[in-house]
């Protein structure tokens, strides 16, 4: 047996994979109406396949008789990863686990009827069953982890368990509340009404593609495209698209959804090429993902530096609405802290802050016996405690997101994660590269080439600390972000230290 | 065994070419320019997962004892078209068609490289070598056929043979070229050179919308976008695509591409629901589905009784670019004779005259022993003849179509079946039906429901001298084409009868 007789099957699990991209991309972005049933009946039908490929009983032989050959690393990776979707699936018996799909196809339905019509009791039993069977399943995939939810956290971050997160959210706690209260409490207020004004439409499309391109999107290997919630997809590592959603009466909107998936996007078109069709032609985690995004929009994107060049361009492209906002003014808002209840609508300073929110209330679900019908008393609680606001109803609390209809329980965190590590990389960068200076001149091929040499070329061959730990010389450590945050917005805020 | 069985198979077979008809789709309208290559490889491994299923000899098995049961119309012909496909791939040995496969994709390059450098000679070891293949396999597959070109024409309009080609092109000959040379002798001319001027783009693409959604495209159950050549493609019958192809100083290009297109579009929109998702939920035949974009863009889309009612909307919309055009002057317009040398910028009435320079030299090529060499001379004797005009180099003469190239033999005729076909139909609708005042009145839904209920529903459970028989009451019958060319033309060119 040799690594070759595994490569049919490596294409296969790929093409089938392009291929449910595909059909997903095309229904979010412009497929007729009425195509939905009939199209999901095809997409079923190869997600059944793509299922029969990586759980064939040919395949598994064949991983089994690699793993002890004298491979290269990326052959090595790539059998690991598959055995581990294996194992994955094959813990779990088949019939519960379609069953499973089943009551998460309906919970999501219920779920959206349910933040619709403000009902988190129609919800619960859904909810409620979703997180046993999720249990149990855990229950079977159960290796050393000590606690359950571990399990699931390693599905989207590779050697995270809860033990580093709850050292992760304490700091938080500890540093970044206190900080946010300072600013609630400030009497420097920070105006952003310009942000509502009425920016034309087809302006945004121009300024938001040049801006793309500005930060390194590569049009040939991609395109950029309209879609409900922005996001970015790819079928290999020269097609690479995103998407982004314009308001007439939110600039900063669109502009920063633009370069937070450029973000994503360039990690995709940076993933080298002999690896890009494999399934480890992925990012390392959700997590280092998220920081990739984070670090285009929230570290550059929002900071004085990158706007030097180009925020005159800004105010040219909208004339005159921009006139009356000087480029302090223009920073200022751009970082305004908001506090305010809905997650996808947080400043870059609360926004571990809501995710923090989730974890806590996971954990107990996973952990503890808890009573359901608290949640949402429990969810009220965190948020007036961490951000300082309560819902008035549960559509903007605890029934905001479509996570765990979807049974994403585990995929919250990478968010915080990613955001802190991209304040991780940008502290070791200030030390060891030019790249203030990078930013100031606009010079986004050198950030890019960094990334992509450090980072983004290896993929999914090494996890997160593996790869902080090459590059920085050490792992995951979110002291950075605490240092981060606190310098940025003890300037902005005109706080005293 | 039960038709049951069969199921998942056709839904696999037709999950996996709605993946690949995504694919192309994807390719021809938006896919980033460096995708190709590694997108390609995708779409081969779809495409081979295809063919597997096609002729998987489980499938065999099963619709051999399907096919003595008793089932209803639409199973027997899934079962018999299954077969007849099976046939066609079995017949020939694998190698030989890979090979012949390779050669093709590269013939395609090779014969773009030739058009553009005007060189025949580069292209014709290729098309020699590919004809000599296709007729190695026709042979495999003859049965009752006399000429082995049957066995091609077979492919494309099961039904029709050589005999019937010819006694139609013959009629045509007979009838059209003298018609053709009185034209051209005609002191009548019409201008059409308010067509050159200047018609910004925006405009026409609404009013292309526009006049999709008159003829009856219902944007529920599809979508318009462009590209560099227009067609139609579809996922089952309530996802069906059209392009088109907007030039500044050509009007008419887009505005007829775009009824030509919707016509095809309405055909596949009309299949029933319960064979849209099954092999034969598609046109009767290549010149059936032809014959349905022909009666929309040709006998209604260039008719006075459909402008009628919305001319003066095409004038204020490009106003005031058509003021001095009055409704004759633009009726005459569009359907003013050009004999030119490429068929696709064709007129309507020397359509098929180009067509059956391409019928006698494929005839020729799969029935005598021809010197390749002399193919241009060939061609551009024959159109200096049927056309009385000649090529002054290859690359608008012989090099023009790329089927050769792609192993098409024995399309071309169903362009020519198709505009008969639909000459047939209106004739019939004529005497049987209110056509013409539903035309006058944009009563398009009437048309829509006579199509869909006397043909489109039925996908290709018939084939078209069954469904024309059915309807009609008589096979094809092209003296319909002649009368209503002679009877058209003799009024549009004021000439004597």
């Amino acid at each position: 047996m040799k690594f070759k007789d595994l490569e049919q099957y490596i294409l296969k699990r790929q093409a089938l994979n392009a291929a449910l991209t595909l059909f997903s991309w095309d229904q979010d972005t412009e497929a007729p109406e009425e195509s939905v049933e009939q199209t999901t009946t095809y997409a079923g039908i190869l997600s059944h396949e793509l299922f029969e490929v990586i759980t064939d009983k040919k395949v598994k032989q064949l991983l089994l008789e690699l793993e002890s050959q004298n491979l290269s690393l990326e052959q090595k990776t790539i059998i690991k990863k598959w055995l581990k979707d294996i194992e994955k699936f094959e813990k779990i018996p088949v019939q519960k686990y379609q069953s499973h799909q089943e009551l998460l196809m309906k919970a999501q339905r219920i779920w959206q009827k349910a933040k619709k019509e403000n009902d988190y009791e129609l919800f619960l039993p859904y909810l409620k069953q979703i997180v046993e069977e999720e249990k149990e399943f855990a229950k079977y995939r159960r290796n050393n982890e000590h606690y359950l939810y571990d399990v699931l956290l390693d599905d989207y971050e590779p050697g995270f368990q809860s033990q580093q997160l709850d050292q992760f959210f304490n700091m938080l706690k500890k540093e970044i509340i206190p900080l946010l209260q300072k600013i609630q409490n400030s009497t420097h207020i920070i105006d952003k009404t310009y942000n509502e004004r009425y920016y034309d439409i087809d302006k945004q499309k121009t300024f938001n593609h040049w801006i793309a391109e500005y930060v390194g999107f590569d049009f040939n290997k991609g395109l950029m495209k309209e879609s409900v919630h922005p996001f970015t997809t790819n079928f290999h590592n020269k097609d690479v698209r995103i998407t982004t959603h314009y308001y007439p009466h939110n600039l900063e909107s669109a502009l920063f959804s633009t370069i937070h998936e450029s973000g994503h996007a360039l990690y995709e078109m940076n993933i080298a090429d002999h690896i890009t069709m494999t399934p480890i032609g992925v990012g390392a985690s959700m997590g280092f993902h998220e920081s990739q995004s984070r670090f285009y929009e929230n570290i550059i994107g929002r900071s004085p530096l990158f706007w030097k060049p180009i925020y005159s361009k800004l105010q040219r492209t909208f004339e005159p609405l921009l006139d009356d906002v000087t480029f302090q003014h223009f920073i200022d808002g751009i970082n305004k802290v908001q506090t305010n209840l809905i997650r996808t609508e947080a400043d870059e300073l609360t926004y571990s802050l809501h995710i923090m929110v989730r974890y806590e209330i996971e954990k107990k679900m996973f952990e503890e016996d808890i009573d359901y019908h608290q949640l949402p008393t429990l969810w009220n609680k965190l948020y007036k405690e961490y951000l300082g606001v309560t819902p008035s109803f549960d559509s903007e609390g605890i029934l905001q997101d479509i996570h765990w209809a979807g049974g994403a329980f585990g995929y919250f965190p990478s968010y915080a994660i990613g955001s802190a590590i991209g304040a991780q990389i940008y502290a070791y960068m200030k030390k060891t590269t030019d790249i203030e200076e990078w930013i100031l001149n606009g010079d986004f091929k050198k950030i890019k080439n960094y990334l992509r040499d450090n980072f983004h070329q290896y993929g999914a061959i090494y996890n997160t600390n593996e790869l902080l730990q090459k590059v920085t010389g050490e792992p995951f450590n979110p002291q950075y972000y605490i240092d981060y945050l606190k310098e940025k917005y003890t300037q902005i805020y005109h706080l005293s230290h």
